[in-house]
């Protein structure tokens, strides 16, 4: 092997062109491919940036050809050599007008045959990829993402610093806080048997940060949240995080959009026109089924409830009895497209979301329907719905009853699903919108609690502020927003509660006693008596940004080193046994006996 | 309370100068200061920016007057009024020139009164100081300290990027690694019985990142280590990350000590001289007793050994006899500026690190000496210590007797402690070096055992590499660099390994079997076999520069939330106790039986 021994490198591969024909260079980098064709010893010279053909000719230097004939794939070299007009040009490479006549080369390092191919089609398994992702990193796909997501977070940051947003560390190890999703716990060992936590947001320290007057806040930060892993969770996950004083909602929605339509242009060259239009959560449930909705097609939900509330057929009757709805979409003019099976289908979809069915109709010729359940409607019912549904021709109508929130969650599911079914989902497009007015609580499934939907430091809105102290607490508003860009929730915020007494009341109705809201949060109640600006904010999932800006819909294409579903990274084996030593100066021992 | 009800913020306080009259502003913030004088209510109002004087005036508008006199310490106004030249101008003031006369005036929100002042030079303890960090982080300093390492941050960003480094973000919940200082362990649910750890570094991340092709890798990162708190450290502290591929020590030099220049100049407007000087280890030792000398000024050290070889003061004697050092300064021209007394302190501050003594002499006219032990010598040793001490009336020389390691330690802290009783310390002056050839190894005083003294990855030199299997390892050196500014390391690195059987051969010279080698390090050796470019990197304390550039020496004051010396939180108070139920869930429990 040898050494740099004071070589420089002059260019990266991927940036060669004709422009530099006759200019001596210094590549370094990987062997992509080597070919022995005619005497000669093509390379294909990898680097982060791209290609770069180069030609070992003896003629040349008989040294360097000699070495270049042992190279093996993935082999690593410097090569000084002449740029040249290359002979027979490769359109489809952006280097593929010019190539190098290798003058000397230096063998850095050698490879052993890759376990995993160095390429973007490769089909190998994600563990294996996760095992050698030094090696899957190699690959231009991963290369490009990792270099767009920094991309991005310089534009954020230059973005935010230029609105005056300061970037300020908050801390990594701090009190646990039984609430929300479960925090990752790290045991202290000066302090004994206590512990600490670490931050599934910056949320208390931002609103601190408020009250210390710095004003604008931002942070690019890791967060963390112990919760069972889907697809497009990690445990650790970075957001960007923001927090202003003296505004409201409307100057926050301001000044963040602006940002996505920076990020957009720069990244994409896509005009993001603002501003973005606005909708309440209530109108994105009636009109989508859903608090996120895809606006980039139709197929919006239509409620029947009213004129089937005394029809023949038993589920729709039964349930607008009980005060359920019935919901319908119309996939228009694409009847013929779905067969009875591929309904079926469907119906399995509504059903993983907790429908009891998916009713279908088939508008033919003049308004005929072809349903199943046709016959249990009289034809002034039948054509109320075809009104109601505005059928045509060659529509297919699907409906839900349930009660609202399985009728939205299933409806707005199967609309997905046929949009993606007809592929429907164009990626170059991107449809933002806010989504304001939130729900301020929601209720527990499990105990029928009232539980802060967005957060417990989000203000109620104005009107509904009195109502804090009502049973009706499903009815209050929040003053919360959600930035959502393709059925993605990207971001999402809120105007505080910046009153302590308001602040009180809030943990009251949260049912928490004045000492547990103390216990938890006294630090907070205590810091808002000493005058606290009014202030709002927001925070955006980078992960799910970078995902939607590279295309990609799995979340470990846009993160260095993710874990697999089980939370173990494959390629370091952790977590891993700790030392017996270790845990007794931690004050903690192993509890696994009756899990053994 | 009143909201604001769509007023904005048109200026900060702090940025209205004169250029500003007769412009109706609004502004938002706190009331630092009221007085009521000559029928008018006058307000000083804070904001991060700065301060600005506000009138109040019943002929303006009464209904605001009406408001401002029962306005408090800290509370939350926004006032609308004009910008007028100031009647009597305060040049103290940036917007000294100008006072803005209030038109309208809304109460945002009240304070009680704070439990401690806002400003600089309040006297209270630093525990109620980080208790009501929301309200210490109003104080201008505070504030100006989080916005410079914002500030920072971004410099350092931008530089790098223009540079190709691209930012990657590594994971927070990795392996843990029994190497080095303690790690902070993170228990697992899912995987019962092990543990991640909090990284102390991305160190074996950065170079993973370099076999995959990255290139260039940076990142501005938390790190975190379980070591017992000391006034500069903490258990989270920040890191500017970088790793290059295809370079050698010298290109990591130069690119790094630039970034250095341009923060420098933006920051502080002071002009860094290019290339840095480079002193090896041993020189800075030799010199200085210190591996970050700070060159702010001389007293550099001498060694008189072979002098006194033979000399009747047995402490000098005895010492070079035993193969130990004899090593003076010479404090020039300061002999009367030390008492006794004072010599006393220096000989105590001496003996904390482990000096057994301090000598000292005074040289009067004709190079008399005072000295306790002047009797000690013959007329010709004296002259000789005098000659090489380079000594002339008025100066004071000092000495310590010992083993290399204490002499060095002892007379450079000595060296230290004389400049900053002489006031040579000045703040506005910046000397900066590079200390090279660091020893590879150094030997645990408690083990005796070789540790890597940077880490198990760094390079050994080319010329020292054979000796890498010899009994001799302490007189090998180690392609690693610290940068040293006014005596702070503020960033070191390394050359790495990249190849994996020099690697091995380190872990082999460290006591590693290769069983336990792979074990610790396996995922890294596997790397190493597929290509891995020479590489080379290096962290810098973003906590200590912020500190240097700031002038403060106490590095929780460029900390947003730092913990104190027992690693509490004294706000929140975190670390806390933990629920039951969650560790259960953790597959753990307390351990507190014998401590308690």
């Amino acid at each position: 092997m040898e050494t740099l021994n004071g070589l420089k490198r002059t260019h990266y591969c991927g940036d060669l062109r004709e422009s530099n024909i006759n200019e001596e260079v210094v590549l370094m980098g990987w062997v992509q491919k080597k070919r022995n064709l005619g005497g000669l010893v093509f390379v294909d010279l990898r680097d982060r940036s791209g290609l770069c053909q180069i030609i070992f000719d003896t003629d040349v230097n008989a040294e360097a050809f000699a070495k270049a004939e042992k190279l093996g794939s993935e082999y690593v070299v410097a090569v000084k050599g002449k740029v040249a007009e290359r002979s027979s040009k490769n359109p489809n490479m952006p280097t593929g007008d010019i190539e190098v006549f290798a003058t000397e080369l230096k063998i850095l390092n050698k490879s052993e045959t890759p376990p995993i191919y160095i390429k973007d089609d490769d089909n190998v398994s994600e563990e294996l990829r996760l095992k050698y992702r030094y090696l899957d990193l190699r690959k231009p796909s991963m290369q490009k993402n990792l270099m767009l997501r920094s991309r991005v977070a310089g534009i954020v940051r230059n973005y935010l610093t230029e609105n005056n947003f300061c970037e300020i560390e908050t801390p990594f190890l701090i009190k646990p806080t039984p609430e929300g999703a479960r925090d990752y716990l790290v045991p202290s060992r000066v302090n004994e048997g206590k512990f600490y936590a670490l931050p599934q947001s910056p949320q208390l320290f931002k609103q601190l940060l408020m009250v210390s007057g710095m004003d604008r806040y931002f942070q690019i930060v890791k967060c963390f949240r112990d919760e069972d892993l889907r697809a497009d969770r990690q445990p650790e996950f970075t957001q960007i995080d923001c927090e202003m004083s003296f505004v409201e909602e409307e100057d926050v929605r301001a000044i963040m959009e602006k940002m996505i339509q920076r990020i957009f242009k720069e990244v994409l060259n896509v005009e993001v026109t603002l501003p973005l239009p606005v909708m309440p959560y209530s109108e994105a449930m009636e009109r989508y089924g859903s608090d996120k909705p895809d606006t980039r097609f139709g197929y919006e939900l239509t409620n029947i409830s009213d004129i089937v509330a005394n029809c023949g057929f038993g589920v729709f009757a039964n349930a607008t009895k009980k005060g359920m709805s019935v919901r319908g979409i119309n996939v228009e003019g694409k009847a013929e497209e779905f067969t009875k099976k591929q309904i079926g289908k469907l119906e399995d979809h509504a059903k993983t979301y907790k429908a009891k069915g998916l009713a279908w109709m088939k508008v033919g010729a003049n308004r005929e329907v072809t349903s199943p359940i046709a016959k249990f409607f009289t034809e002034e019912e039948m054509t109320a719905i075809l009104d109601r549904m505005n059928a045509k021709e060659g529509d297919l109508l699907l409906f839900v009853a349930d009660k609202d929130s399985v009728v939205f969650d299933a409806l707005g599911q199967v609309r997905l699903e046929v949009a993606r079914r007809l592929g429907l989902l164009n990626n170059n497009e991107y449809k933002m919108l806010w989504v304001t007015e939130f729900p301020l609580f929601e209720e527990d499934e499990e105990t029928g609690r009232f539980i802060a939907k967005h957060h417990p430091f989000t203000s109620p809105i104005d009107e509904d502020l009195d109502k804090l102290e009502s049973k009706d607490k499903a009815s209050l508003r929040a003053k919360a927003y959600d930035i959502v860009i393709n059925g993605y929730e990207v971001g999402g915020g809120s105007v505080r509660i910046f009153n302590s007494d308001v602040q009180k009341r809030m943990f009251s109705a949260l049912g928490l006693s004045d000492e547990e809201a103390y216990e938890k949060f006294g630090f907070l109640l205590d810091a808002f008596k000493y005058g606290t600006p009014p202030h709002a904010g927001i925070a955006f999932g980078l992960d799910r940004l970078i995902m939607i800006l590279a295309g990609t819909t799995n979340i470990k294409d846009v993160i260095a080193f993710p874990k697999n579903q089980s939370a173990v990274c494959p390629m370091t084996n952790a977590p891993a046994v700790a030392d017996e030593d270790q845990l007794k100066e931690l004050s903690i021992k192993l509890d696994l006996e009756d899990k053994e």
